[in-house]
């Protein structure tokens, strides 16, 4: 469900056929109320998540949602309870945390093979709005995105931090809008004011006691998928790329002073979800291929029935910090998330 | 058809439900002579390649196989006129030119912005041998693999090379077994003598007069992925590994002095067969996308009727350069290529 | 003058000697009072610049300090008053900021290559106090230090932040102490509580307009050199960091787009004083490259009487950015860098 | 002595007065005479290093001679016989087996971390004649330097081979004029042919069993400092490149499998040669710096009286393998070093 309701039906059926799928419809209610269809993937613009998930919902699909959840916390809190209510799986795709890369990361702190994390740094930061004659889009609209850089791609990055960090306890943050104004169309005369920032960043404090920072654009010239991170822990470090996503930098304070450095593990078989793709190290893992990680545990996690990650709950956590560092920035001070409602 | 004749048909039976295919055998013969059929692919051993090729040609089908195309260039030649005769396609599953970054490369050359060519440095180094521990495999006998590291990694490089820059017309070359003897299986005090090369390089000297260097081997320890490449033009010059595959460094002689450097371009929708995995640059081919690219190359030229490359007559080529690399070494010498028979 | 007053003169005396010095003092007072010399240089621990700078500029001596300038932004101010007053010249050791490499990025950001600057990120990492076994050390004293990583370290980017983007005008600051105490000395029982952050970071705004974030850390574990700074402008971006102090990674949005990415820059001669070490591009700057380019401008300024940057005008600058980011953090709010008096 | 003999008085004068030298001389052989000066440094062209050199030996002066030692080897003989009869020093400028990284190298081939060593890939590119449009220049000319980029640049990385893995006793090249005229002076219309090599690379077999390559090349586009070599052994790997050449790559087979992966150790107080320029790590090392530490082991070694290295004999057995090359590639074959008079 890429396009939004009243969908045109002759562009829905011409797009059909093009990926030869056996049917299709202009019209999502449709659709979501098939008594065939298991699970529902919403892909639409972000103001139209809350009411095709909760309508599939309603009919006890199972429901896959693009980030950001919803437009703001409240919403993605709706959303949650819905679920809950109907006892439907539901998860965010939220996929860059399915990369082997991320998953390694993962373990290697749970073994504690850092030592306990005191530093966070992570980035989404991409240049697609870089230049500022490329037109306003949906996503510049409050009413159809809801916050800009940060919903769109530090989304991503407070996913990643939630999940390799733990819970964001508080956050103060700043915003800006580069480019006020920008081209109703290409080479548009007319000009069409841009609602939402166009970067962002923040300090944030981890339940943990780590301390942390966040930074998202969608005007970085030169990242093309800048989300990265270097997490800091008391007996070791470690710093990733998506731009390089199957390499991992890791630091241990344990090696031999002569020898201490960086090392550059390459993700291979001997790491999770990678042996499915190549049974050789460093082979390459591309973006497609952590989707498929996550599409695979929605599946395998339906058919098994067990939980999902993350999941519903998780994407209402990261639209709460995210509308704290917005509200933070209003405010020009320090907001608690759970004082977001 | 990844297993050899004579396979046994419960493991061809129990492997093909995993997989989920409607139908197995364990003998390939049933298989290539099923009118059923119309392209053959073969992933066997290097030995089975000739035999399982000329009886898939015999049968009319198209065949797609897996590097080295024969045990030698006697045998690919073979394997070339059968197929010319029979009016078959052919590819050789010389997969790591179909990656963008590698299309990409090729146009920057084809287009004169790094000028002439005039030097190649090319190797395709792995460890997966590089532990003396490691027992003997089929890779280790002539009979089975002919060559050594030349046959199993090499080809890539030299096809690479070929693709890049042209026909190599002389080589001289040096070869070396590492490890002279492995266990026979995991553990086993038994030891089995390697009989081909662990280790081999060679000069070569391209018909259009550039001049480069191979490198190969199976015991480079660290190197996981290191198929990698440097060209120089007399205007520019260009680099890759593919252990970032999604990246290509190219260096502009034109660029102004004060801004000379390196660039590291990430493969994007702006470079070739990107797009169709992904709307955005930098976010990552890997290993199975190229061979997505292939395949479906593979398939578009069949259906289309339109000519494929590297097809056998290309293998054939490839199986040449490696023996005469071999000749060479025997004879300490330089030796053209053509007069490999 | 490493050493503090009161120095055991027996002890100068010997060092001097492993220098071949031609004399020595245990008295620093005596020496700034000696009417040959013109320059004193303050290498001391933090609390004794204000004292030794006041002394050598009441008798007329060119001062050139270490940083931070002083305990805190008002002693700085004295000092900054009383060089004027005297007439004297003044220079404070931020020498990070001439390497060849930064003042070529400032260069590039002056002849709006990048365009207008909206983001600055920057970080001085170190890990030299990582392990917690590391003993108490004077950088840990309040009285001794004033802050912690933020004066040892943060001052450089600070510094470099005001070279290479302009003045910061607010702040919000978060800081950490992460081992709250360490042995007296090696080995010892005894431990003694540390007074100063560990690690601290913050949101800045520059003057011009541009965001930015500061980091800075003196336990990051794997961070021998950790000055690093990444500038987004609205036409390019550039990234360094003074582990790899010979390069500069330069995008520019004017590239054609299939040509775009991050050039790597090797400083060479065509870029500010570079040529004075080295008539090749490439062949490397090393830490007192940048000092010895540091002392020429100190020695070519006194003679041709021409002014000095950094002077203790803009030590001060930085003092007072570093106590509003420490007082930002007590009271939880953005700070006005002018209301630190 | 940069200049060669019969200099010109004047221009002698005025450099010297720029440097504040004492005292100069147009007649290098004055110069060699007098009996205050101990040690000889010759910088200028190759083909004036054996009349200095031995004119200096006459005299009872060490000599301090830059590469490559003569035009060729018969002459470098000359020189080691010379210098031994006479007992004098001698030391080749070999400087970058001075830099620390280099050492680090050293000492972990010596303590046995990466096993045998089975391959070594070893360059020395750099582009300052890839412009065809760079005038001729003395290293152009068989008379007065001898061999082209293999004189001028491969010396470098064929001493840096010896000093890591050991003597290279076979070779076997091919060498290559890329640009065959170039203008008499810039701008000029006049032509003039090139006689020696723009680029050369050769395989090679070290006395220890070791295969290697050679690669060297002055018109390689983009390479700035290209000196880098890449050392596989039996248990590890390690590889450098001196346009970063404070780091060293190195990889452990013995590392879990898990942790694998090639670290960057960035040089420091814990390796050789380094704590005399900076306390902390990752500070950085310029190309003086290696040159100081070369005068330094120059300086000590004389006035201790202790066996200095790379002496006369090594700069002798450099000239041989470089002529050994040369004369493979006239023959079509390999050559034994020994075979080289």
């Amino acid at each position: 469900m890429r396009n939004g309701g009243g969908g045109n039906p002759r562009a829905c059926g011409k797009r059909a056929a093009a990926f030869r799928f056996k049917r299709s419809t202009g019209d999502w209610r449709e659709l979501v109320a098939d008594p065939n269809i298991d699970v529902v993937d919403i892909c639409s613009p972000n103001h139209l998540h809350k009411e095709m998930a909760l309508e599939a919902i309603r009919h006890g699909k199972h429901v896959y949602s693009e980030k950001p959840l919803a437009l703001n916390a409240r919403d993605a809190r709706l959303m949650v309870d819905a679920a809950e209510l109907a006892g439907v799986k539901t998860l965010v795709g939220f996929n860059y945390i399915k990369n082997p890369t991320a998953q390694l990361a993962k373990q290697i702190i749970k073994r504690g093979e850092i030592g306990e994390v005191i530093h966070f740094y992570g980035t989404h930061n991409e240049d697609y709005m870089a230049d500022p004659l490329v037109p306003i889009h949906w996503h510049c609209f409050k009413e159809m995105a809801g916050l800009g850089a940060l919903g769109d791609l530090a989304a991503h990055i407070v996913n990643m931090a939630q999940y390799l960090v733990g819970d964001i306890r508080e956050v103060c943050g700043d915003l800006k809008i580069v480019v006020p104004q920008r081209p109703a169309s290409a080479g548009s005369s007319e000009n069409i004011a841009v609602e939402n920032e166009d970067q962002a960043h923040a300090m944030v404090r981890f339940e943990g006691g780590a301390h942390g920072m966040i930074e998202t654009s969608r005007v970085a010239s030169g990242r093309k998928m800048g989300l990265t991170w270097a997490i800091t822990g008391t007996k070791g470090a470690m710093s990733f790329t998506q731009e390089r996503m199957a390499e991992l930098k890791l630091y241990l304070q344990s090696d031999p002073e002569e020898h201490q450095g960086f090392r550059t593990l390459l993700v291979g078989p001997a790491h999770p979800d990678y042996g499915s793709f190549c049974m050789g190290a460093g082979h390459g893992i591309g973006f497609n291929d952590q989707k498929t990680v996550e599409v695979r545990a929605l599946i395998n996690g339906i058919a098994a029935d067990v939980p999902l990650w993350p999941d519903f709950a998780e994407g209402w956590k990261v639209s709460r910090i995210l509308n704290a560092i917005a509200l933070s920035h209003q405010q020009g001070r320090w907001v608690n998330v759970s004082d977001v409602v």
